[in-house]
C-alpha cells in the first residue's frame, strides 16, 4: 500500500456566524472572524489517495486524473467563492466553514468520485487555512 | 546602509470591479475576480527600511518597533477585512485592490510613521497575494 | 473524528553533553553539538488535537485557546531561552535536549492543560530543529 | 516510541515509458512525461526511523549516521543520474520510476541497512516529486 | 512605478558539456553535472514587469495575459524536456546551460513578448535551480 | 551582468547586550534578546555574486567554489558557536550582533575572497534570523 498525495489550492472568502446567537454572542465566541463581510485565505488541499502501484504503469491512480477530480469536485465549488454565500454545505448557516468542517466536506465532495474509478480509496484529506493552521480528516473510521 | 526586512501576513477578501462597466465587461476583464460576494488572500507584506544600524544598540530600527507600526497602520485596517468594503482607499470603487494598488496603499500607510520616527527611510513594500504573485514598490522614484 | 494542528516557532539554545563522559568522549558522540557556549535554532512546533467539531461552533477546539496553551505551557518556557540552563526538564544533564526529548517534553507540558480541557485529546506533537530535521510523539501507545 | 525523520534533496532525470507499448500508446497514456531524453525534478525525500530515545544519548538514532546512510544507499545511486539509465531497478524498463515505485525503491534500499544497525526501525519513506506530489510507504503492513 | 512579479515553475533536464574538451576535463570542471545522461530539476521562474497601475484597472499587467506569455515562450519550451537535446539556444553545445545562461535566454524569450504588448517593461527574470542557488537578470544595462 | 545567489544556513546561539548599561537598561531595550544564556536561531545566509557568464562554462563563478567559500569565511566561524562569545567581531560586547550586524561582518569576511579570485564581485549579502525577519547589505555604496 503507497499513499499518493496532490496538492492544490484555492482562494476564499468565509466568515463564521451562527444565527441563533445575538451579535454580542457571535463576536464573543467568534472574535474577528464574525465580521459579516467575510475575510479569505489561499487554501491549502492535500488529497491522498491509498492503493497498490499498477505493476505496468507505476501509477496508484493517474495523477492527472486525480487533479481533474479535485478540480471538478473541490474546487470548482470553492475557489474564487464566498464559502457562506456560494457553497451549498455552508450556505444557509447550515455549517460553519472551519478548516475542520471544510476538511470534512472536502472528503464528502472527493470520495464517490474516488471510490467510483475503483482501484484506489480516498485515505486522507488535510486543509491549511494558513501555514500555521491545519485539518485533517481520515473518513468515518 | 542596511536595507532591514520585516513580514506580516494578513487575511483579507476582495473583488474587482469598476462601477462605470456593465457586469458583462467587469467578468470579461476581470473573470472570476469580479464576483461579488468577493474571495479572499493570505497576503505576506514585507516592509523594509534602510539606514545604518546605531552604534550602540546595532539597530536600524527596534524590530518591536517595526512590529507595532505595520500592526498599526496596516494590518489594523486590512486584518480580516473586506478590502473593497471596509478599507477606505478601496471602498466606492475609489481604488481595486489589486496587488500593485495594495502595494502603493500599505506605502502610503507606513511611510508616514517611518519618517516621523527619523534614522530609517522606507524603502520598499512587497506584498504577496499568493506565493506565486507580488507586487513591489518603492516609492515615487 | 478530526485532527487539528496549529503551529508555532520559538528560538533557543541548547548542547549535547553528559556529566558521566569526559570532554574527549562527548565530542566523539555528539560532534560539534557537545561545545559548551550552545548554539541554537528557530525550532517548529506542531501540536495536534483530535476530536469531533461542535456541531454550533464548528471547532475541535478554538484556536485561540490552543494558542494561549502552547504559548502558556511550552513557549513561556523555551522561548528565548538556553534549554540546558534554563528548562527544567533539561537542566543538571537531567536529559540531553535532542529533537526528541524536546517532543516528548512538550507533550508532557500540553497533555494535562489539554485533557483538563475536555472534549478533545491531544494526539500528536512533532518538533521541528530545521526543516530538514523534525520528531513526532504520539503518546505513550 | 518517536518518529525521527531525516529530510534529503537530490536531483534526477527520468520519462515513463513502456517498452511493450508503441510510441502512441505511451504518449496516451504518459503524455509529455513519455518524452524519451528524459526531464527532471529536485526530489525531496523524507526518512523516518521510529524508537524509544537513548536514555544516555537522547538519540533514537544518531542524525549524522542516518544522514551517511541516506548518501550511501539512496544519493549515490540517485543523485544527479538518469533514474530509467542508470538506476538497476529501474533499467531496462523493469519498473518505471514513477513518485510511487521510487518510494518503494529507497524503502528496499535503506530498510536493510536500518535494521542491521540495531534499536530503530524504519517506519516511513516519503518522496516529493514536486512540492504539489508526494508518495509515501511504511512497509508492506 | 510598480514591479510586479508572477512566478512559474518548468521542470527539465541538462548536463554541462564542452565539446572542445576532453571527457577528463569536463569532469574536471563540471564534476557530476557533465554526466551526459543528464539529470534535472525542478526550476522555478520569476517573471517582473514594471509600469504604472492603470488607473481603471489596477494593473501593471493583466496577470492572465503575464502567465500565457511566460507559457508560451518559456514553459512551452523548457518544461518536461532536455535543455541541451531540445533546446534552440542550448542544443548542438552552443551554450552551456548554467542557471545563468537559462537566466539570460528566459530573458531574450520573454522580453519581445512584453515590449510588444507596451505598457509595461520586462526588468528582471530570476531563475532557481534549486531553492539554494538562483540567478538574477535585469537586461543589458 | 547576472547576480548569482547561493543560499546556506547555520545554527548559532547570540544575545543582546551593551556593558555600558545596566541590566535594567538592557532589559528595557533588548528585552528577551537580553538575557545573559542566550538563545539561537536558524539563521539563513545569501551571497550574492555579479559578473558576465563565462562563455566557455557559462558560470559567473564555479558554485562549488562558492560553498567552500561560504564555508570557509563564514560557517567555519558561525555555525553551532555562540556569536557573542567565539566570534572575534562580535566578541568583548564590541558589537552587538543584530541581524543588520551579521549582514555587514559576512560581508567582511566574504568580499576579500571574492575579490582575490577575480571575475565576478560580491555584491549583495543578506542574513535571516527567521523566515520573518531579514537584513540585507550591498557594501559600502
Amino acid at each position: 500500500m503507497i499513499e499518493l498525495t496532490r496538492r492544490a489550492t484555492f482562494s476564499a472568502s468565509h466568515y463564521y456566524w451562527n444565527d441563533a446567537w445575538s451579535k454580542e454572542k457571535n463576536e464573543e465566541v467568534f472574535g474577528r472572524c464574525a465580521r459579516r463581510n467575510g475575510h479569505g485565505h489561499n487554501y491549502t488541499l492535500e488529497v491522498t489517495v491509498s492503493g497498490n502501484p499498477d505493476p505496468v504503469t507505476g501509477f496508484v491512480v493517474d495523477l492527472k486524473w486525480l487533479k481533474d477530480v479535485i478540480e471538478n469536485e473541490v474546487l470548482a465549488a470553492y475557489d474564487h467563492r464566498h464559502l457562506n454565500l456560494e457553497v451549498p454545505e455552508f450556505a444557509d448557516s447550515k455549517l460553519v466553514p472551519t478548516t475542520e468542517n471544510i476538511a470534512v466536506s472536502a472528503w464528502k465532495r472527493l470520495e464517490p468520485a474516488v471510490a467510483k474509478a475503483g482501484g484506489a480509496h480516498l485515505t486522507r484529506v488535510r486543509i491549511y487555512e494558513t501555514p500555521e493552521i491545519f485539518a485533517e480528516y481520515r473518513g468515518d473510521r
